[in-house]
């Protein structure tokens, strides 16, 4: 089977901690030398594209801004669809420059409240804004919903746990933006013109990554880096289109 | 029937707002006199017990401190029972001091969480804490799961969305002390001497109150004040041992 485009994630698969991953720096190369579309696909909420690309540059990737999918995006472009543009962000870092032109920040009246990492932006105050705004008709958009990630000082709540607070106030589900979100992959296809069975998406996540592509119809193939672990795999009950040891080995997958 | 002893929850029975609802404080001197035994159950959790039972006789109620049994008396018992005393408090107001002397509060190492109406308490800072015991072995104690209550400025967040929030980080499933657990209901009545079926339970709310005395095998009497509504009780399915139209009618049931 040929593929004629890829869907990269990022942590974990081109790079772990602030080191490339071995061969990663080369395969990228190749596949810009080559032709061969591609963009980036992770579900980072903590940091704006122009940031993630920034590191990705310092790393030594050429990967342009443009090519980089994250959950913000997704959810720009759901409000862009729904018509309506006015948020409350829940979010730290700088993410919110994701935002900026996307439509009213922080307004009186809410159309969407969006939460992703929140960090140090938590507080009851900024919660019960959102709850409040979900109370009187905003939608809540979660920008991902894992449990909890790995800071430098230990394990720290995600954006997942106040998408379920508030899902658990106001009765209401949120809308999953970043993936597994068929429309998030959506939107990557779309960029580079291609449908999703000309297209093969490289993860480190058996769920998000791996079953979210093929979902979504294209194929899932698993690198054993990053988050990967034999046991998450053989307890998945996904199977993966091809596992390669590490992103060097994207070649192998071209058929060409 | 003959009611030999009376469980009374407090906020939209004894009073609303801060005002008696009419009768109840002739009711309650009809109680005392007539030497019926009572308990005041109330999932309150921002208020001590002193705190509460100084407005209860700011507003000319003469119940005495121990007569009021509120969630972190369920909790102080139910960590005395596991014989652990460790526990991180998350919770605002002056409630911490129905804790005091009940074991090592926000000790570094916790064998209980225990999370009731935070505020200004809640930060991400205190909730990743609350996280990071939960994840190194300690239980979840919820002292309520209510979702919301109207504040003075409007709705606001209650225990149950961080409760929520901790149980979808944790994969741990909250112990709730409060009403309608029945040990909660069990303290009360052991207090007074008395069983189940000698008891009849007062209160205005259809589910934790009526349905939660009826589970513990007591009387459940609905008062038509605080926050009932004629739909919650007709879309409730649960059937009260009796309706009166506020606590000032108590002496209608006592089957003297």
């Amino acid at each position: 089977l040929k593929t004629d485009g890829f869907l990269i994630d990022l942590d974990g698969v081109l790079y772990v901690g602030n080191r490339p991953v071995g061969g990663a720096l080369d395969a990228i190369g190749w596949l810009i030398e080559s032709g061969r579309p591609f963009r980036c696909l992770s579900n980072t909420t903590r940091k704006c594209r122009k940031t993630i690309a920034g590191q990705l540059s310092a790393m030594g990737f050429p990967i342009p801004e443009e090519y980089i999918f994250t959950p913000p995006r997704a959810a720009v472009a759901y409000m862009k669809a729904a018509g309506k543009t006015r948020f409350q962000l829940l979010a730290t870092g700088d993410v919110d420059r994701d935002f900026v032109g996307a439509g009213t920040m922080n307004p009186p009246q809410a159309d969407f409240v969006i939460v992703g990492d929140a960090g140090d932006a938590l507080t009851y105050d900024s919660l019960n804004a959102a709850f409040r705004h979900l109370m009187d008709g905003a939608a809540l958009i979660a920008l991902e919903r894992d449990r909890y990630w790995m800071a430098h000082d230990g394990l720290s709540l995600s954006a997942g746990p106040f998408v379920a607070a508030l899902e658990y106030a106001t009765g209401q589900q949120a809308i999953v933006v970043g993936k597994p979100s068929k429309s998030f992959f959506a939107l990557a296809l779309a960029d580079m013109g291609l449908r999703p069975d000309q297209v093969a998406m490289i993860g480190d996540d058996i769920v998000t990554d791996i079953a979210g592509a093929q979902a979504a119809g294209m194929r899932g193939i698993l690198v054993r880096t990053g988050k990967f672990r034999e046991e998450s795999l053989a307890g998945s009950g996904v199977k993966p289109d091809g596992i390669i040891d590490s992103f060097s080995r994207i070649r192998e997958i071209t058929g060409a």
